[in-house]
């Protein structure tokens, strides 16, 4: 390691000169793009290239713990570049590299890694949530890094972390620090893209509104701190795109967060539906794609990675047009 | 792997001749205790013993992360070899694993292994929430196992998961049933042990009651067909012992849940408010501790493991005779 290095570690505050919802807006203009690849590998439905890779390289001893992760962050490698040139961000499922424990976490650094390399924002899709002692030990994992008696542990180093908003105030507090420290984001849980959101998140309230506005509300005050020069917040907003209708009004509570818009494509939500996300500016929104793109060679035949790169720029110039 | 090896992994369904409430139910009875050793390992509150191993293993040349994770299983292991005939269950904080990444995932494995082994249930508190498909992956993660062009890859085992219904039913019942195929369970977030919990939790909705109980109706409905003898589900409540003014209400919607019961001690909870908890039998609440057993020497001075077995003993009786 550097002098440099030591250094940054001593004071970790100062990664980037911007805070998070300026880096969005700016990543946004640059690539002219708010398309965001999500990443849920399932080991049953990898593309053939990933396996094939791991297969030849002659570790068959290997548990198959260790392999199959190998697999997934090859595929994740190849649909990052098959596509990355349309994308601004990687969005990655956490639980689908939980389920291969260790080397699965060791998969999702490198493909986090992989994706920085090659200027993407890094997403991680948790939707942690507990009490303020145990989300600070998120925010280690996640945004941040850990200290112990032998040496500084980093994080996953992502640029963002989805968050479960149900515990309240106080468990979100110790994230949104975190991350606003390092310039940083979150995006909490405001309306999620299934049908079950309903049954929480849709409860009508004595006092008026729904949970869901209650949960906007909480969002756009956490964020007032942190909103950039561009009009943006560092605190962001889990808005389903299979529930267009709620979205002006939720757009109107929370003015300056950035929309997460899942729920296009094999959840029924339609990008034409989702123009009140943008009303900050084009970096209001970002659409995240995970079976649409990544699973498109089923629908359309032909090579997975050209199949993933058409339907993503598809998608990308749909949405580009509606923010512009 | 033994050809009985190979036949069970074919039929995953029985492992166990009971379900989850029953085996919490004859626990409970053969252990004569409710106490959950809560584990939520610090890097920078380890026990002394657990740093001087890792220390004199030579392997002082791994990285810093390696290393913590070892001293955080060594930690784990003296500490419920400290309290582990005063108790039922562990509780293993995530969060406080995933912090030290790949490494950290070995260790929570390791440490789950260790507990099974000397006769106590394991509960992940992991807080996981998220749409089907993801919900899934995370019930392959901790309660099942995931299929892979390499074999099949096994997750945790851990005999329940806590987790969150802000995402609604069809958010739950991938995990319920994984949880139930499997006799084992999970404990759904009712109201929390923390302050913010009253920000949307207690919430008042327009159609009466709270938030918190439209999703204990919710648990109860979901473990109504997996009750045991026992009059059991397989389907908990986590509620909070901050809040003995709610318990009551909440054990009258969920007659058969098993309740979790954090927040005694550092969080303030008291043993002698949580008698409702009790309702259904001794099995019927299970009283998490982790600051309070693991951090007991920094009150009373004296060797870790001494004031650990030391407290953990009160309890166990405190609330034994609670119970009874």
């Amino acid at each position: 390691m550097t002098a440099a290095g030591a250094s940054e570690r001593t004071y970790p505050v100062q990664i980037s000169v911007e805070g998070f919802g300026d880096r969005v807006a700016s990543r946004v203009a640059d690539r002219e793009s708010q398309l965001v690849l999500g990443l849920d590998p399932d080991p049953a439905l990898l593309w053939p290239g990933a396996i094939e890779g791991v297969g030849s390289a002659g570790d068959s001893l290997a548990p198959p713990a260790a392999r199959a992760a190998l697999a997934v962050a090859a595929h994740c490698e190849l649909a990052i570049d098959a596509v990355r040139e349309h994308c601004v961000a990687v969005k990655l499922q956490v639980a689908c590299f939980e389920r291969l424990g260790a080397p699965g976490w060791s998969a999702l650094a490198e493909v986090a890694e992989r994706a920085r390399e090659r200027g993407l924002l890094v997403l991680a899709d948790g939707k942690r949530g507990d009490i303020d002692v145990s989300a600070a030990a998120y925010a280690q994992a996640f945004l941040g890094e850990t200290e112990t008696p032998f040496g500084l542990v980093d994080g996953l180093g992502v640029d963002a972390l989805t968050l479960n908003p149900l515990l309240g105030v106080d468990s979100l507090t110790p994230l949104v620090q975190c991350a606003r420290g390092r310039h940083r984001g979150v995006f909490v849980l405001v309306r999620t893209s299934n049908a079950g959101a309903a049954d929480v998140q849709e409860l009508g309230l004595a006092g008026g509104g729904t949970v869901s506005e209650r949960l906007a509300r909480i969002v756009a005050e956490l964020g007032a701190p942190g909103t950039g020069a561009a009009g943006l917040a560092d605190v962001g907003a889990v808005v389903g795109a299979t529930a267009p209708h709620l979205l002006q009004t939720l757009r109107d509570q929370m003015p300056h967060a950035v929309f997460l818009l899942p729920g296009v494509g094999a959840q029924g939500g339609r990008v034409q539906d989702l123009e009140p996300a943008f009303a900050p500016g084009p970096g209001g929104g970002l659409l995240a794609v995970s079976r649409g793109i990544v699973n498109a060679h089923q629908l359309t035949g032909g090579p997975p990675a050209v199949a993933a790169e058409r339907e993503a720029a598809r998608l990308r110039a749909l949405v580009w047009k509606l923010a512009s």
